[in-house]
């Protein structure tokens, strides 16, 4: 199975003081990725017409090497079908064409419905993901 | 009128490669201010149990003095009310003790309600508002 | 004179409870698309090089309408060159193609360099700004 | 050992569109708690005098429960010394006297020169946290 790869830029926002990206933000550029995964628009019609929503419920996170102003990052994201109600994306920050990782992200998700109660995962995402899967 | 002064510190995460804070940051400070100005609890009963939030229209900001890593910042508030609509919040960034301003903002309020319409500023607001400015 | 474009989207970090962007967060969408703007390897160089960065000295933000999560935002940017030492940015989120805007920023920016002193614009930028002006 | 305690209140720059705290600003959280926990003005002269800087190496999160806009939180740090080069950090996000954590975090540490060589970690700090533990 192939990486998705969601590109972005390290920009001022994204840096502290030491020169290099925040260690908080690559939670972020993770996200984005995620949200161009499974369709920023089928986040929004779940979240709209289903009351679904996908949490984060552990991330874990290794920094090898930090990313600095001008950067130029690929993400590369992995989906892993753990349950009828748990994934799990192994993500990995790249510079683009280099196949070290820089950090490396994993992040397990739980869908809830809008009292925050556990939900299966949706069947387009679980179908989509299965189909991913076989094909690889 | 005195200022309300809410204090706060700036951390790894305000700051930005060029070693002062972030110029977006500030915005975030002065919203901080208002909330503890308002009070957190009323603003919570306001979007709960009256639908009702403060969003801002406007915001103007000049930067005279960057902030650093571990300077421990007030943040000076004062409210003036300009119609049954709508607020200004005069806020600027000190040093602790030192009457001159590193940031100092401006930042116009209105009410809205859970459609987004704009909403009459919630009574209790001007009534308190309207006694300090009547007290000073 | 026409616009520099700069593509964004809205992800969830973007957001509050409101379900909009933040108020802060234009600042960031606004920087980024000044720093395409500017070229990011021009101000990586410039810092690395020169000891020169860009600081914000002035910003003013009028908020019309609040993007949301999924948005596909346009930032369009002109600069106009002050004298040898202030630049001001006018920046507007728009939807893409669409000509009203969301927000529209102004901002202010000098040059300083590593003892946050003010300096002149650096000479590439001002030539490139007035070769601009001049074709349009 | 008993805990160190950081009080931090959630503003609307907390959260995202689902309501509670955005899942990456725990981190931040969990930071402002280890700089005042390691002191804001010793974590500035290392940087300053001796160009040593603290760098997160590996940080793992589990999220049990959501804050909300304007919880009063408690991050309850503990500090375990691994190495003469290596720290972790044990904090949890509480609710202000509740015992159940919201977030559990497992932060490692190191620490760097300006060359973004590791070093080992300051004697001052490696001496007050075995006096700590010893006193425990």
């Amino acid at each position: 199975m192939t990486h998705h790869i969601h590109h972005c830029q390290v920009y001022y926002e994204d840096t502290d003081l030491s020169g290099m990206v925040y260690h908080a933000n690559y939670l972020k550029f993770f996200e984005r990725a995620r949200e161009h995964f499974l369709g920023p628009d089928e986040l929004v019609r779940l979240l709209q017409e289903e009351g679904i929503g996908f949490v984060v419920y552990k991330a874990a996170l290794s920094y090898r090497e930090g990313a600095r102003l001008g950067d130029k990052l690929e993400i590369r994201s992995r989906l892993e079908l753990v349950s009828a109600f748990r994934l799990i994306f192994h993500q990995n920050a790249h510079r683009i064409d280099n196949d070290r990782p820089m950090v490396e992200g994993r992040i397990e998700l739980v869908c809830v419905n809008q009292e925050q109660k556990l939900v299966p995962l949706p069947s387009g995402v679980v179908d989509s993901v299965t189909a991913l899967q076989e094909s690889s």
